[in-house]
């Protein structure tokens, strides 16, 4: 078991390494914004959850790498004490990126070391904090990676993280329905393998009868929407949806640009890790916030006469567990629940109580998984979640119906 | 029917400009921040609700009582057309309190006259629009009332509404609890009488096992949070919470106050419609965020080892059906239920179409009705609904128990 | 000296209270921006100053009118004591019109019987105070008249604070010159009858040659400024001008309004104390701020290739000591001089040292009077100051010229 | 001449770099606050005001380095087109400060070629804007500093930017005075070597008679100021200084830190560029805002009896002609002098007329220079200025008192 994990760990942590060989220094500083933080610090801050959770608690004889790393790279554990101002991320040039990079193979070595242990000496507590590092660490993977998109996407010369072009895609489908009966359904964790405190307990929730789309909303059905005038008018948009549009001045996803002013569909592009691409019609949208994906429902509601929405959390899980085309590895997809506690919810003990609970409020779910999320990091009962005005992340949108 | 409605309709009415009498002219005038609307404006917007959704559209020759209130008076209906800005409410001096009061008795001649069709004249439409007026008229009442207390507690002079002494509360019983069973349950309205559409549809809903406190917590119950350093200690709040609390610096319920920096519990005061009187540690405690109440189950569910919360608005609704004490009357109750749609949910047609539903997010539901809410207007299906932060409404806490 | 001083009290406070007879409870009550303060803020608070600045010094026996207005009414005197905080000025709505005007009374009737008392009982000082309070009274007799100007003009209605047509002009002058020799100037009051401490000390300073411009600029001469795009044109705005410009959509002058977005100029309107109403070419421009006077200067200046600017102070006190046009009575005119102490500046002892010396600093000087100024209120060596960006008030421009 | 301004070429430019080579890349990159920029930006800013005024100008056959820099690397010149916004300059991770150290080189070259014309070639006014892009420079220099310095403070690490020890100061002599006659005086660049274009005209002025102190005020003498509770005493400051002070929580001059809340005067230390380091009583008094110098000279006047207050810059500018102690390479002297244009003032003419022209307006001379200013930069008529809450710059004071 051990072994398996310590083979896990080099994997995982040198998988975060590698996401970060493309960035020079400076792209490893920059904070380009409150909500994101650099990728230097994501490359830290995960080094000091293990070294926090795991060495401190666990290592014979622990002592600290570096006495100021505890606040410094603390996000936001009250338990392990205070925190860095996460504003003020992007101002600690010292230590480097070569002090932080090696901050990382001091904990590695020590980690290795600890996992080295003959079996039984370590308790399973011990290893499933590990295993609870990895899974941090994957999604600060992602996080990095959308950091990063974002930075650039502030530089007028449009760098491309990836050179690479963007893979080819097939053509989407016509949109079509997967209906579901009504009734009880079981949503949750249901005990096999790693999850987040978050997903358990596993409860029962009845459900209506409703259909989902077969696969997510494209950019191309989306340049209908914006085409139409649909950012410009009141009816489709929640209250709050409409404020926000209104003060940030939003036209279009974030990271959609026109050429010119008034140019033909054809002109707009996006701004990806592969730097400025055509928009392609076929491929999910991506960088929605909630606002937008249930505007552009309640619009395109309007334009059939069918009662479209979003889908809810538990009628997206049931179906993930029947089996849902593009349910991970395009865009985190937007569902109209609140991120809430399940029934009977208990954080885990400890320090890490404060990894999810803490943050049920203001926030709405998002399920699946994204072309960022690391391969086998997601699974059905996953909930991920931000302010329904969040756009930096990959997220996208698939349909509900109401009835079958 | 018409006939019931008209002497409804001047009832009505008239508790309105009742509940405002007690107003000088510039207490009526004031806008004492940007939640909160003149009590002058209250009157006038109610009136401007009946003109415009039932006037305007069943009077015969309908002619606009003023023809720049369509603007100035319209509160957030995108479907009529343009509104004078929320924040600036309070800069309108003139027309003055006189002129409308003049234009609700207008409007309310115009009204009965219409109400005064024979039989079968008035399509029904109108007169559920008629009824829906009311109900929003009465939703306005108690607008009215807090936003009046939330003005008057501006001035250090600490002047009183209503002058009589609060009437005296009998003895709060210790706190005792009401099992429920888990299963499934119907929850909505069912159909008799008036319903606002966010009730709607009638639906099922699966429970857990659960107790509800069988009253609301106490000024003396909170007293005890305070005393504890319940409002220094991040254990106890929401992420969201604790950078709220210490962005605004809250120390306890709002109007609370201390005679002394650091005096007695007894030194506690708490401004009320009725002045500035003596915290009463057997009635409700009201004025706090769902914030503070969240934290406040943590605190005592750490200090008791119980697993308190908040509870589901379908658990208080269930309860409420089947007989819930202290339901109505003293103070709406927070719930953990995010106000989003039922399923199925359809909002009214037309411009009233955007009373409910536009406001389905960022928000949670509190249920009951409090001592300000008008007698009869609430209901076990009633959904009230404000962001998790606001504390000017008279908002209490009734507690959960996970289990039975 | 006392009697004549008192026959002066009574009408002076007396004019206050007419100019606001025309105001409701609610024009006296509301602050429609941070800047600006309710009427009956502005009668209370000259009250005030008589009570704290002489009464309390000087009334044998003396007790305040009510103990909460010490606080309640300070402006800004921090020897004084605490201050009700400026921008809720507002808020207060008790005590009411009637009781602040009970307030003026009852402190009328109280220094009246202390200027009654037998010649040479009175402190020379007492009485230096008194007229202090009269000229203060009479600068807030101009404040009340920009505040309630600024109250109604956000209102839509356009009501007017007079119903009175205003008066005709006759026709401006083509602009002409006085010419003024360089060398050295007595600046600062001489000594007669009474100033405030910011006029001296009387102190010498140099000019160079120069011309003054015999009048105001006019509404005219301004709209040919908007109508050459000078609101879009950088070359002409001082950096931090078109900061502010840009941040605060400014595109006119404060009140200008213009009936239909692309009109003809005579499509121009501006709101004034008497309602709205057409441009006036041949009147002087009011509701400037010195960004925009300063602008317009070098765009005339690039227009005719004359060396334009605004005049110093020094420039302005010699040439009004020469006798100067539209010195008085119109708008006062933006100088380009820092409102900065003079040469050995002492402030007045005691509380009312804070009245003048502790603003010197971020204001420019305006020098003259307005429309709105009380008759025989200014003089020559008048220093009014406020933020270079302020435009409620009736300012306006007068052109200077290096160069003989 | 141009071989003499090709040697000055080289060495100031080598300057820079040299300036910059303690710095990481991550150093170089990050904008600690909107009035700070990116070491990185200040390399690549200066060689854009070369390559864009003279370049472009006068190469033969020019062509740009880079299509995009033109709008990137302007800081504020509207006459050269759109500048990328200032509070987003450290968002620019690309180019990396390689490609701008070979942006510098390329310019270096091009400019060394042009210089290399046969004598007569190139016009003199081609030779003033390599001169004016040198002294342009030196003034980035000193910035880089200033800005480096402010980055590296905000690291809880207090990283140094030179590890080397400050050097020891010799013992301060006791305040004395220099004592000056009132009379006639001319200010301004007379006429010898290089100067900006708002030290002219050279002009007449006025002056009382006043005394300078005969060094600039001390650390130690700032100290008694702080433990006299000088920073919680309103009497000392001007009106816009306390809202300042008390919304930003001012307490100490910038950088000083105490090590105990409740520490001895030796417990108080200041970060330097050399790090963390004891207070030297005799060294002086450094990152002070005009307010601060001006409440300070307030509470002395106070304490000693003395008409204490700041200099004008006439006054300073005098005396530094006659010879004036400590009057360059300690601090920049905050005067009491707005910064406005001399009588006569005419910006250069082109693009460079924005060099200082328009900023003459809320700002206040500072005089003299500091120890970050380069060598033979500064001189006795140069006019320095900065906002009166400029805190980041190496700012003192040098106290005056009226009479002689």
């Amino acid at each position: 078991m051990a072994s398996v994990l310590a083979d896990r760990l080099a994997r995982v942590r040198a998988h975060t390494v590698a996401l970060a060989a493309p960035l020079t220094e400076a792209d490893a500083q920059v904070q380009s914004m409150p909500d994101a933080s650099p990728a230097k610090w994501h490359l830290a801050h995960v080094t000091w959850f293990f070294e926090t959770m795991v060495l401190e608690r666990f290592e014979p004889g622990f002592q600290p790498h570096h006495p100021a790393f505890r606040v410094l790279f603390n996000s936001y554990y009250q338990g392990v004490g205070d925190q860095h101002p996460r504003p003020q991320r992007g101002l600690i040039t010292r230590p480097g990126l070569a002090e932080v990079l090696a901050y990382r193979s001091a904990v590695d070595a020590r980690l290795q070391a600890l996992l080295d242990a003959p079996p039984g000496r370590l308790p399973a507590e011990a290893l499933a904090l590990v295993e609870l590092g990895l899974q941090h660490e994957q999604q600060h993977q992602e996080l990095l990676l959308t950091d990063v998109l974002h930075l650039l996407s502030c530089n007028p010369l449009s760098p491309a993280y990836d050179a690479e072009p963007p893979a080819a895609t097939e053509t989407a489908a016509p949109l079509s329905w997967l209906a579901f009966d009504g009734g009880l359904v079981d949503i949750g964790h249901s005990g096999g393998g790693f999850a987040f405190d978050n997903e358990s307990p596993r409860h029962r929730a009845w459900l209506a009868p409703h259909a989902l789309a077969q696969r997510l909303s494209t950019q191309g059905e989306w340049l209908a929407f914006v085409a139409d005038g649909g950012y410009r008018d009141p009816r489709w948009w929640l209250s709050a949806a409409w404020e926000w549009l209104r003060a940030e001045r939003i036209e279009a996803p974030l990271h959609w640009r026109r050429s010119e002013a008034d140019g033909p569909p054809q002109a707009w592009q996006t701004y990806t890790l592969n730097g400025l691409v055509a928009l392609d019609p076929h491929r999910p949208v991506v960088h929605i916030s909630l606002y937008e994906a249930d505007a552009y429902a309640r619009w395109l509601a309007a334009q059939t006469g069918q009662p479209l929405r979003l889908p809810t959390e538990a009628e997206w899980e049931r179906a993930a567990a029947a089996g849902l085309p593009q349910a991970f590895g395009h865009a985190w997809q937007w569902t109209n629940s609140a991120y809430l506690p399940y029934p009977g919810f208990q954080p885990w003990a400890g320090a890490v109580g404060e990894y999810n609970g803490k943050f049920m409020m203001n926030q709405m779910v998002l399920r699946g998984g994204s072309l960022a999320t690391p391969y086998g990091h997601s699974r059905i009962s996953y909930r991920n979640f931000f302010p329904p005005s969040t756009r930096w992340q990959f997220s996208g949108l698939r349909l509900a119906r109401d009835g079958g």
